[in-house]
């Protein structure tokens, strides 16, 4: 049996007190991270690893001991504050280095934090969701799935908004599943990651969850979006737009930037600016559809690309794939070996792939028009996707054909449906 | 016989006039831009097209009148001002729309231009030097090669600095390649693309091409720079260092943008402004290395990214894989089925193949040592790239390769061979 079925099976995750029963004997302790074999650690403090095939059983224990208060029974209510929920979903917001084991452990800091500040306290009454622990480069389409499943269960209890803590290396990618897998939604859906983690002083945590509550109990903005650092300085967040926004720089507080668009709002101690026009409640019913196909993929165009990459996308039949092309959306397909290419890219499409074109410059749009590389790929079928990022194009193709299948997200995936394409005026840069 | 290979045999390219001879008789006309059957237009207007099957022979009549002058004997010279040598290589630069065909034609507009703009002329002669007329998405690693050829030979002549004038698509990309390729470059080197079309009245190539002209002339930097527009407005470029570039707009004239560094200089009618130090020519023989190895790639991570896809390089024998991973420089390998990720990572390096860690945040620098996704992937044999672009670092990774074999490979990757890392301080953002 391979390692990760074992955990599957088991339920048992990184942290988890768990026993091991194996062909030499029965061991107990606390689950390291691994990849191809099991390690624990004892409770004498040692490591010791098995090969998945002597492991006859592997039992979960204990959960980690997780400080979130489940529901706001246990805190006390102030009966003229709203209700906010807080899903937990993992990431540095919600980890610390474990120096016993080298590790991250499933701590939730955030709820510890979250006690710690009162500003918050004395804005609204917190009901904290523990959903996940996962570090957010490990989040993938079935955590989609679990995100929504919170979200709806929370929406039935009324809250004035959601406040997801999640970990910014694909918080854009997450927060983009979650624009589309919800139509109408009622309330704010707020994700909050930091680049530092809580216990270090220079930790942007705290700033970000004050200013995504603050947000959520002023604001008729309805839909999903990003708080964040404005910038270096520790007073003020934007407010970013879920399908239009990207994580542009690895360590900086002020990491994430709207891209081809405006952050919808400045939020500080003094209050909210809103800095363009924003989705409101306009009735109707709460619509989820929360699947999304799996064999979906993004090529990045380059000189000296070969054929063989693309015609592996036909070969183990890909649904989809987002080229991300040069400049207005191009990849070599006229010179030399190059024309293979051009091929490839049309039988791909022949085998039913959608295969669609954004732009690596990460600012600007595609424009199949203005160069005959551009008109080729368009006439051979390519969608072009204009300023829509790579990351929303991936997330957004891959949760059209899981709900509607190909022909439905070959009519919409160049349509606007979650604010993912901008009209073409007002776009801005760096 | 495949399309291209009767294209490569021939020698025939987009806009040549050729004859065919054909089983069913021979034709002459203006080759057309196509990918998998050949296009003509005949002298009557009729496009006639030919299955490769039935071509028996293809033959290259005469080659578009390029109206270059191809030496400096025939333009005047000033024998009180510097040489400066433009290799024409094609892209928006030395383009037009050919409305008679709707391919672009190859024109060299920019020697047009050049001829046209009196401050090249009274500052430096000019030879001019055609190498090849390509839109920069179709150049890879066969044009470096070319481009290298034509720069030694210029050397030669010892003029005061070299233009490349360039398509802006993957300026950045041939930019990096020159930069590896030349050791002790006793000149600047500086690519110039345009971004509107020379018979544009925006047009960019006009000021580009007088500023990179100007730096030359006056400078002592040496090696490889581009020079594009510094802002929106029609008065000054930015010197760029070649290895620390990248296009981030798809469509503005001023595209082009430093990336983890700043620009060079800021070249103006008021003269040069130099924004940080730069490399001088301390002597030493001029070092040519200008192969590169074929089979690199780049894969972005993203969730649900496959295992089937990193094996794939494996399969196919790759040399060298640059990951543009998430954040700090990370990709899926601990959770669930992203255990496999791992498994598939580690067996390629195993493979001899050469695995690289960038970020897809494009800003900031990986470090392997924060999270313990980092230490993993460090632990497993990746090369964590510190700041570098992930378009430097194919680049790089590719020359490296293909001059020097992957154990040298491997130990110069993290090295500092042209600028392409950086220290840790003073790094500049959006």
């Amino acid at each position: 049996m391979k390692y990760w079925n074992l955990l599957e099976k088991s339920g048992a995750k990184t942290g988890d007190k768990v026993r091991v029963e194996t062909t030499k004997g029965d061991y107990s302790g606390t689950l390291l991270p691994s990849s191809n074999f099991l390690e624990i650690k004892l409770a004498n403090g040692y490591n010791v690893g098995f090969m998945p095939e002597s492991v006859k059983n592997l039992k979960v224990i204990e959960k980690p001991k997780i400080k979130a208060k489940k529901n706001s029974d246990k805190i006390s209510v102030n009966a003229f504050l709203p209700l906010v929920t807080i899903l937990h979903t993992g990431g540095t917001i919600a980890s610390k280095v474990d120096y016993s084991n080298g590790g991250v452990s499933p701590s939730i800091d955030s709820e510890e934090i979250i006690s710690a500040i009162p500003e918050i306290s004395r804005m609204v009454n917190i009901k904290s969701v523990f959903v996940t622990n996962v570090l957010s480069e490990e989040i993938s389409f079935q955590h989609y799935k679990e995100f929504a499943r919170a979200v709806k269960s929370a929406i039935q209890e009324k809250p004035k908004g959601i406040v997801v803590t999640h970990g910014t290396d694909t918080m854009h990618y997450s927060a983009s599943a979650l624009s589309f897998i919800f139509e109408n939604l009622p309330i704010p859906i707020i994700f909050v990651g930091s680049q530092r983690s809580s216990d270090r002083p220079s930790t942007d945590a705290k700033l970000n969850l004050i200013n995504a509550v603050r947000f959520i109990t002023k604001t008729d903005f309805a839909g999903v979006a990003i708080c964040m650092h404005a910038g270096l300085s520790d007073d003020s967040c934007y407010i970013l737009p879920a399908t239009k926004s990207r994580k542009m720089h690895s360590t900086r507080r002020d990491a994430f930037r709207a891209i081809n668009s405006k952050p919808i709002a400045k939020v500080s101690d003094n209050g909210i600016e809103y800095l363009q026009n924003y989705e409101r409640y306009e009735g109707g019913q709460l619509n989820v559809n929360d699947n999304f196909e799996e064999k979906v993929a993004i090529i990045k165009a380059r000189p000296g690309l070969r054929s063989e990459e693309i015609k592996f996308f036909e070969e183990k039949a890909y649904k989809g794939l987002i080229i991300e092309g040069t400049g207005m959306g191009h990849i070599a397909i006229s010179e030399g070996k190059n024309t293979e290419n051009f091929e490839a890219i049309k039988s791909l499409i022949g085998s039913g792939c959608i295969v669609c074109m954004t732009t690596q410059c990460i600012f600007g749009r595609t424009n199949p028009n203005v160069y005959s590389t551009g008109r080729r790929l368009k006439e051979a079928g390519v969608l072009f996707l204009e300023d829509m990022t790579t990351e929303t194009a991936y997330i957004k193709l891959s949760w059209l054909l899981g709900n509607f299948g190909t022909e439905k997200a070959k009519e919409l995936m160049q349509k606007n449906l979650r604010g993912e394409l901008s009209e073409r005026i007002g776009t801005e840069f760096i």
